[in-house]
């Protein structure tokens, strides 16, 4: 957390904060493990944005992503092809989320930042790591629960291992 | 954390727990870390059930498990065998463990859920990740300590790298 | 954490130290994930060491690191080094690390341990396991923050992947 964080925010509030925002990231990564994917618009605001992009063109403020959805309905209309309309090979992915920290604090909104990697098992192959990055989120409390404004997942892993079916 | 469990028990009570946990899966990967696996029997309850089942297994209710312990005897006689009798190259394992949730509470009976990765290192090979998963755990509350009444481990990594010695 | 640590400070202390070491952790990784080595020197006490010991070297009680650092000054040039001085292919890194706690505290010295995994991306490469091992650590609380006086990193990875450029 930021030196300016931390003088407008009492330690307690942050530690309060990062626990709810650690269970959040809980519950999100439960949804996609889980391979539940018509689940996963509903941790979105109405106007929520999702993008994943690579951390050089992140890096060089380059706006190609190679997911982007803005809006509820983009992000429905997104889960619904992956489980309805599109062809892949069957896989499981599974997340390791960490070192969650509370950036920002302004009202009901948050900004926050945690590292993720996503490893992902094809029948028949041994687990591979599928990508790893780091989100860099803005949530809103909406009656007591967190929702993501937006989440920007910046990956290191600009080789992308054939193709990225789920969300990270 | 379900909606369920919210209902019945509060957000400070559930954090402490979570807490708890965590404290318990560190103890739990820095017995296997350092490979004092005859201590490893010592964090499950006398009548402690742990099985280790493939996620194809597990989603389609096939039993066949990979590991099977039922009860303390069972445990000791594993951690036994694998200390004194097996042969296997020697190796080095590291676990991460992260997105610890509670999803129940029943008096002195705790469920919990995980997601790890099992990182294995052979002498003069790359680390390698040995299987990820998602341990499905029942813990007792036993003079004031939390022990494991059940864990089942549930793995994305069909492919087994040649063996797992170690419990995960 | 040990029956000792156990017995001399309260569970509440322990939690509350846990989660200062595991927002330690978030910003320091942080700081060596963006790739800002030369900030990398202000997270130790002016004789802090660093070193990076194979575990295999570490469990025989053999000194030979990979890495040694004795002193702010040997921070700084190592980090002066690699930022400006030493040549090596572009690469993005990333930590992972969980299990934090907290092994022994004694006034304002605290002893803690944490599981690590880096993860390296070269460009044009898939990301691969640069190193997984485990922190020994020994944090002063300075000022109300925590800085390290000794950090010692041993891992299992004893085949490094071409070089390791930067700490870890």
């Amino acid at each position: 957390m930021s030196a300016t964080v931390r003088s407008s925010v009492s330690f307690e509030r942050l530690v309060e904060l990062r626990l709810a925002v650690e269970a959040f990231h809980c519950d999100y990564a439960d949804v996609l493990d889980r391979g539940d994917i018509e689940a996963w618009p509903d941790f979105f605001t109405d106007d929520g944005v999702y993008r994943v992009i690579a951390r050089d063109n992140a890096e060089a403020n380059m706006p190609l992503c190679l997911m982007l959805c803005e809006g509820k309905g983009m992000l429905k209309d997104r889960a619904y092809a992956i489980a309805h309309t599109e062809m892949y090979a069957p896989r499981y992915v599974q997340h390791q989320i960490s070192l969650t920290r509370i950036t920002g604090v302004d009202g009901a909104q948050i900004k926050a930042e945690a590292n993720y990697a996503v490893f992902e098992t094809l029948i028949d192959e041994p687990t591979r790591i599928l990508q790893v990055g780091r989100y860099r989120d803005t949530f809103r409390l909406v009656n007591d629960r967190l929702l993501l404004a937006d989440r920007l997942c910046v990956f290191d892993t600009v080789v992308v291992p054939n193709c990225v079916v789920f969300p990270v």
